[in-house]
């Protein structure tokens, strides 16, 4: 119902993801090819003086009147890009519905943000799938008419468990994962299966408190404040990309439940501003970072 | 599920909110009474020095094993209050679940967020009704099997429906009412039926910005952080005590519409601050501004 | 002492600042007209969609090696960027140090802190001048060296003093002025005489609480956050182009000489920000709204 | 000139900080004590129940005209108290002013925004010795009037170092140390000198980035936000009582430099925040954390 942030009404348009060493006249030569047949929409660019100049931009154009098809266009954009080293790019059609996977244990208010914000239409996102190591989210799956999947997780079946999951999400067509307070540690390969694409939450200011219990830790150490972190998961706990980050303040007075209190907020929207990030294809990963377009 | 910020394991308390003149002694009266017979569980007190050093204080203690009645210990306690000028108390018992009435319009993001964190336990409150001047939401009070009643309101007919409103809201044993992206303004005859109990979201940074459409005015203005408020509503549109609020730094690039989704997050996690802080009797409010306990 | 952010050590470097109706093909034309000639060492652009696509862009590249003159160079950026409507632009060398006089009453802080950020070499600018209304400060600028002129000023004197300070600012080749808590209001003639080169400092969060004893106002209305905000100094009070705002929470706790206390902090720090946004040339004024490049 | 924050104009005073565990009727006995011979002017308290219910407190009252002597006064107090275990309490009266040094190395904000805070009377404080490692910040210390002393240090030096500057410390009577961008590491003799005494400012929001260069490690780990901590030294590095936090948000777009820029006002403004709170008696120390009152 809201249509904000929403882009339904608006024509077919295409975003162009790049990174690339500093080239003279790319930025030049892409623009005009994107004017000479359709009209720019957005055009946003940085280049990093810390790594060697480094070139990242995101382009969105209207392709609804473009005198070509989209193999056409992405042909003529590989010639302009070319196949230098470090050179990445991809094209996201705003036709083509993500399709998201939400994985969860007990903690219901990430769940609850994500499906609210999609039931609204405040994201354009297809979500065809909730996976959890335990039963006690079934009835909120069902509240919204998703899928629910329960899978009891042992050290000794883990590694079946996560092939049985890697299966139901490619039999789902998932693009990318969303760890909503998912109390299980992947393991390399189902990383791997992945890279990029699965978004996780974790309840403190990275690389502070990695780990268990961070409220608790934060509570002993006597912190003054408070975070959260959303970053993309790699095969080493908490240090994957960071995508978004907040903090709240708080005292002594505050006890370890008044921080997870506090914390949920945090949580829930830390984790939803990088799922808007990612849906809306403003991230570009390099090098262990991210670029977040605004 | 969750069950911090959740009283229902505790014992039974009672929770005392009370201001008055500065006196001596009177909080040594209080606490030596409710060490006398039980346990204290929370004590705060605040002299304001700048309002003729006005004294205010929140009291919770365990009853569980009181040696008197209710009504003994309120009679106990009023003989030490006494009843001076300017003196105002009351007792909130820890098994009195406030019952909650929601009024929205179209926009769902608050409402979700209400209705979450009461289904998922993070609140204790009875929510027997959703009031609304559009029939958009009902799907969303129907997915969590609360009452919704839709009123066309008109020029003509507005009287008439705020009569019917409040007969509603009396008929349903409604305690307070959130007013949770209602685009109606209330007229000072329904304000003055729930004084102090009716608490609105404002989508700007009061004083600034009030009335319709405060993230156009905020954009037209060029700010750099735009802001949420929640307050009590008095018959003075956008001008009752604040309860809280919140801001988030936004730049040129942000559009109107940024603006828009930003301010979604900051309106429903300000409205549920609070929401919560009503419903845990921290607010004491007192000429115009609010005591708001931690 | 400090060299970040100084760029002494740089090579000689120019800056344009430019806005007007985006134009295909403009960006493309700069940027190859620079590199053809040298390095571009930033470059950032914005388009306002909500101004009909109005673009802004700053460009900043090194003329150290610039096989033409300075003149030649800004004839050919005069071809390139044409003088169509509602086109702005202009040029600023690194080796060109802006010349700021400071105005101030008695209220020492934000002195202090300009003070010393020239005085460690954090800024570079010339200080030649501290005009003010009261005697109070001038040990501090004798602390520092720096010429001080006091002037009473009454209602009756008023317009033959400004007529004199503007005298003092020409005579000193004064190229901006910033209002570090000068309790005088300006008239529409001496902020004529410096349009979008007056830096102001208010003690509020704009547009709320103007006028005088912001502080006070905000207890009194009870807000729950405070707030500064910087601005250029148009004809009418407190509502110029904000540069830069921020706020600090408060509680009930807070009294006012607290947040007159928290708002020192507060002070400084967003002054210090909009000048030195201001001497980078970082700032584009367009219809009453400030574009702040990174 | 400045007197706001300032108690000069004020009667004398006492301050009481109290911690131990939690005892039926010892704030009441205290508040009596206080009201039966003068006038309270502050208090707060705070019972950790995480902590098996200690008890903190702070208590502030005019003593101009209390009928008994400070020694009197103290015996008295003490036999209120008592001596059970885990129990620390001190005075602190408002004529006794306190003596502090700073540390610096070569950078010179924190060292300005300290000297303009005393000088302007914001501080009531001592300044009688700045000591460094590097003379490059000596002239700023004679612009101000203050006594600095330059050590070289060397890994073969260092001990003897520490002794002449803790006789330098003893000599000029100084209450307490500041490390105002100190960068040398204090050995654990020095540290047991000064307990809670010595109060150091971090350029990073610990516990992240603890150690050298934070900000080279922040931006090479991509967070989005950057902070400062201010925090008593103990023997362990930046592992001490956390006194006061900030962060500021930053992007992609910010260079290690801008960073470093954004840290200066971060870093000076959470060190006088704390140092602050020394100065008025506002913190206690307890297992490692602070409780800090308003």
């Amino acid at each position: 119902m809201n249509t904000s942030g929403n882009e339904s009404k608006e024509p077919r348009s295409v975003t162009l993801l790049l990174h690339c060493p500093l080239r003279l006249g790319l930025a030049a030569s892409l623009t005009q090819f994107i004017y000479a047949h359709g009209r720019l929409l957005y055009h946003d660019q940085y280049v990093d003086p810390e790594n060697d100049d480094h070139y990242y931009t995101r382009l969105r154009w209207d392709v609804s009147s473009f005198a070509m098809t989209d193999e056409e266009m992405a042909e003529r954009l590989r010639l302009l890009i070319g196949t230098g080293p470090e050179t990445e790019w991809s094209l996201h059609y705003s036709d083509e519905v993500l399709r998201m996977a939400v994985f969860v244990s007990k903690d219901p208010w990430c769940l609850y943000d994500i499906l609210a914000r999609r039931e609204s239409g405040e994201w354009k996102v297809e979500l065809p799938l909730i996976v959890s190591n335990h039963p006690d989210l079934e009835p909120v799956a069902r509240r919204f008419g998703v899928t629910f999947r329960a899978f009891s997780v042992t050290k000794e079946n883990k590694s079946d468990v996560e092939r049985e999951q890697l299966q139901l999400l490619q039999s789902s067509r998932v693009d990318f994962v969303v760890l909503a307070r998912y109390m299980q540690i992947l393991t390399g390969g189902f990383v791997r299966a992945y890279p990029n694409r699965i978004i996780n939450i974790h309840h403190a200011f990275l690389p502070a408190f990695p780990g268990a219990r961070p409220y608790h830790s934060a509570r002993e150490r006597g912190v003054k404040m408070i975070g959260a972190t959303s970053h993309y998961v790699t095969e080493t706990l908490d240090a994957g990309p960071i995508i978004e980050q907040d903090v709240q303040r708080v005292s002594h007075r505050h006890a370890t439940k008044d921080l997870i209190r506090f914390g949920r907020d945090l949580e829930k929207v830390v984790l939803s501003r990088a799922i808007w990030s990612h849906l809306r294809r403003k991230i570009i990963v390099h090098k262990g970072r991210t670029v977040v377009f605004d």
